[in-house]
């Protein structure tokens, strides 16, 4: 047992000391749900707080992974340690996609002040899941400067991002059909910042414009008064992205001075508590160790004999 | 007492004689949480189980609105009556977008037989809601005979969409891009049926060949031993649609024929459980009126004078 607790405790003292195979041991711990973590994320968890929580999320399309490729450069180039959480399964970050931008990422990749994860959402019920918020969490433990949190935009994932994050980043491109402007004006509101990519397109200034005035009507103003700005970059030459740390640095600035970071903190603490509750809800209601038996609950269920809230409340109050 | 009893009796015969009214006020209830409206749920319940659950699913841009109307058309003229619940922000459906489609629509808003309904998934934890589902199961105890769920399948929502439908239509359409067709194979698995929409294209061939090439790479079947077909529509004109239905019988005697149907509705009530669950978990331990404070433990989270998980489990257990 005192070995056991002296690896456990040198494990955390490894990741935050930044040691790459520790983080990488530690999310997958979270991911396969090993003996332990719990007490493992609590500690690394109550030992973080330090780190920039930035949501990046905006339709496939849009150009967004060469953007981050770009923002990881010029943060690195600021001298910021970055870690990034991929949860956009058409990312190449996450694994999926193309060649090309697997070599311009090669790089980042043996930068040892960069650390991607790509974390599967699949299967999992309630989007940005418990695990992708541990994982934010060691990455924050390990001293990384800034988290960036990948996600596509255009369904549940992207509410979620706003509840995990400091800052959100919304990604659009010139050109992408009337289908795109309208899911952008849907995830208008939960941007921080705005940007338009592969602005060098002769359609780009109509899609700013548009974008503007979107945004005036709806207000212009996010939460505690901020404006939000309308960017345009071509990430491909890095054009526009110095300008983008810029503002991702005014916002947090904002959100000091105003008094909205407290705000967002306990927003995104309450996330964090909801993500858990529902996870160990759904745990023990399935466990055959405790309460009543879900495979007969379901069957009762699916035959119609008994109200599926019903036998919901049966199951969760003969689980605790 | 006795005169609620009998209003919510006649209520829920009403719904069952498909009187649109009463059909659009029962959703509202739901909506709103109103009161008895657990019960009534339940017995709507309990009288459904006939309908066809057809989920259509794919990203922005795929013509998916224009198909869907198409396919509506197609199915009124078997003379089936069909209901729609639109989750995707960017449809016409759910009172987004494009003048041209509702023009399109106009005459599903007047037939007496096709009820459609958008839902806002906007703020809710975990995708497809327990609002949905409840209103699928009020258009299924209304006697549709097809139900469509409409979402944008690039997230969360689309795996979720597979645990709540008979079958599965997943809708792309070519030159979408090299990241369109990554968020393409990521949701490949999820189909029973392929659709390459605007199939008039000059690319079209090349990308329902990709396609084919993709399921045949991942064994071509989905669960049962069902051969996932991939057909070409053109919506505009209502190309391929004819097919598409054809499709959608064939998969369904195949569920039954196979007994796959079984297993589905097993997924169908265990998903219908979690959602429950999750739902009841959350809105009890918000409830101010039972267990521990909420606001309270959301404070010592953010800062993280405890850890998150044991706050989570203090929260849990003092809820029930």
């Amino acid at each position: 047992v005192t070995r056991s607790v002296d690896s456990a405790q040198s494990l955390i003292e490894r990741v935050r000391a930044g040691h790459v195979p520790s983080i990488a041991r530690m999310i997958s711990r979270i991911e396969s749900g090993s003996d332990g973590v719990v007490e493992q994320v609590a500690e690394l968890y109550r030992l973080g707080g330090d780190a920039r929580i930035v949501g990046i999320t905006g339709p496939p399309g849009a150009g967004k992974s060469t953007l981050l490729t770009s923002l990881v450069r010029e943060l690195r180039a600021r001298n910021k340690t970055v870690g990034i959480i991929a949860i956009d399964p058409s990312s190449p970050f996450s694994g999926g996609s193309i060649l090309g931008d697997r070599i311009r990422m090669g790089e980042l990749y043996h930068d040892p002040d960069v650390y991607i994860r790509s974390m599967a959402t699949r299967g999992a019920l309630g989007g940005l899941t418990r695990a992708t918020t541990d994982a934010v969490a060691v990455l924050d433990a390990a001293g990384k400067d800034v988290v960036l949190v990948e996600t596509v935009g255009v369904g549940q994932d992207e509410v979620d991002i706003v509840r995990a994050c400091h800052t959100t980043v919304v990604v659009s491109a010139p050109g992408m059909g009337d289908d795109v402007q309208a899911v952008k004006a849907g995830i208008l509101e939960i941007a921080d910042i705005h940007v338009v990519n592969k602005a060098d397109r002769p359609d780009a200034n109509r899609t700013i414009r548009e974008l503007k005035t979107m945004l005036k009507d709806a207000g212009e103003l996010s939460t505690g008064g901020w404006k939000i700005p309308v960017l345009a970059t071509v990430a491909e030459d890095g054009k526009g992205v110095d300008e983008l740390v810029d503002a991702l640095e005014r916002h947090y600035d904002h959100l000091v001075a105003s008094g909205e970071m407290e705000e967002r903190e306990r927003t995104m603490a309450a996330h964090r508590l909801k993500t858990i509750i529902q996870n160990v809800a759904l745990d023990r209601i399935e466990d055959p160790s405790i309460g009543p038996d879900f495979d007969d609950a379901v069957e009762d269920v699916r035959l119609r004999k008994r109200a599926p809230f019903t036998v919901a409340l049966d199951l969760l109050e003969g689980s605790v």
